[in-house]
């Protein structure tokens, strides 16, 4: 039976774990917030695809408390700048044979965590949902719900293969990519330009960053920014990807994004992981990126002084 | 005696008029939303420089109301895309001796003007005042308190010392420039950052604006923007201006500006006359103002979207 630990049970690693347990893997879980309401009672996962009932095999209130030896350990915390997952991973990568998973958003947020435990085996893995938690232990499950790994920084092994039969063994497509950098980035092509500008500009759908001439074309120099961002760090973004990103942004319903929902929820933003790092690999690689700079600069400061 | 006619009684025009009438010239206003409580008991100033009251000359609900034959008609209104300012003129400018005053914010903002009326001197009149409206018929004013003033395009003339004149015998400082592009432009460099970032950055004050190292390059950069589009006008805005104006920010108290004071209260913002202008300018001498661009498309949606 597959032994998996849940770092970070926020509303996407609870779901894609829920779905996990449901596959028949023997799934514990570090709870923090809601750790009395999931010890007494579980999670529930009121989803598109059916409601189910997700009980832990184990709920912990500090990964330090874990006792065995996980094969895979999901870290699905937030990538924010005062969160110490390294920290967190610590007391339980007891052995090379434990794999540990990241699924998060951003770029090159696997740098610390490679550094940290060299000799683990470490699986990017990227997320498509519409999730998220309207109460203690409850999720609520919108929309997608699929997910996307491969071995950082490149190619597929036999973990990876096992951990995406198990997430299908649970009901979740989990495609495997040689080149999981590269799917990153083009994720961040559409989270650069839409998230940030979803919040400063005034709380904005998608529907209005493609209508209004002047959003769409302040996003779609982001894109452009960030594609030569990626051009100088070698991955092959190219303009149509943009503006297949971009269609498909016109073509779908206006939501709101994960990012402008943290805000109105007064939760903290993802701005490194999303605006600083790629400013910084922009710099490092001498690629002018003046709208990124601006937007990161009045993003960062947002998010200090939100309300 | 000096006739004026006020025609946007705001804070700023409210004032600069009372002192007008206090040097003993005869002002005229058209008033609007406070019109009945004017019309009953004239303008209360409540002022760092010692309470008075201003009793206009006539109280007008609209300029087409106005009978007489201005020396100076004062234009204070807000610089706005749907105000019809030439319409408001139009009535009242009888006679090329007329001499129409502008006291506004922003560059390039007496095209409209200068073309509707050939044949009458055009002042270009900037304000350096801290002042408000707290209620109706009721201004506050906190501190400075000067004008600038000088010939549009370029020069000194009689009519602009005569106002000078009158503005002195009401204890207003109202310096005579020969070349009030620059003034302008001059000002602008302190505006079009220090206004837009203050709303964009989630509502901070000059302090934090200048403290903070991130938003203090994004001020700068806008800055060099600015210069450079300046430059590209004929205008001979320089680094020194910019850094002087920077030192100025760090050295005076921390404080809103009128934008964000303008957003707080839910009032539109002056957004073209900040930065759209400046942007067209840009764009018609092509030179690259990426972060005006953004802040720009971001100001733009965040005035639209304003609660």
């Amino acid at each position: 039976m597959m032994n998996v630990l849940l770092i970070g049970a926020g509303a996407v690693g609870t779901y894609f774990c829920g779905r996990l347990a449901q596959g028949g893997a023997k799934v514990a879980v570090v709870a923090r917030g809601d750790y009395e309401v999931v010890k007494e009672r579980g999670y529930h996962i009121r989803s598109v695809a059916g409601d189910f009932d997700f009980h832990p095999a184990a709920v912990l209130k500090d990964s330090a408390d874990y006792q065995e030896t996980p094969d895979y350990v999901i870290a699905a915390t937030k990538v924010l700048p005062e969160l110490d997952l390294v920290g967190m991973l610590r007391p339980v990568i007891r052995s090379p044979k434990t794999v540990i998973v990241l699924i998060q958003n951003g770029i090159d947020i696997e740098k610390t965590v490679r550094a940290a435990f060299p000799d683990n085996e470490l699986l990017s893995t990227i997320a498509y949902i519409g999730v998220s938690r309207p109460a203690r232990g409850e999720v609520l499950h919108q929309g997608s719900g699929n997910l996307k790994t491969g071995v950082y920084p490149s190619g597929i092994s036999e973990s990876a293969k096992r951990l995406a039969a198990a997430f299908g063994a649970g009901g979740v497509k989990c495609e495997l990519c040689e080149d999981i950098r590269f799917v990153r980035w083009y994720k961040l092509l559409w989270n650069l330009p839409f998230n940030p500008v979803s919040v400063l500009a005034g709380r904005v759908d998608t529907r209005t960053m493609t209508d209004r001439a002047e959003l769409e074309k302040l996003c779609w120099s982001l894109m452009l920014e960030t594609i030569a961002v990626a051009n100088a760090c070698g991955v092959a973004l190219s303009e149509k990807d943009a503006r297949s990103q971009m269609e498909y942004t016109r073509e779908f319903p206006a939501y709101k994004t994960s990012m402008l929902q943290d805000f109105e929820a007064g939760r903290e933003l993802e701005v490194e992981a999303i605006l600083g790092n790629a400013v910084r690999l922009a710099h490092q690689n001498n690629v002018p990126v003046p709208k990124m700079e601006a937007c990161y600069a009045l993003l960062k400061s947002v998010n200090l002084h939100r309300s």
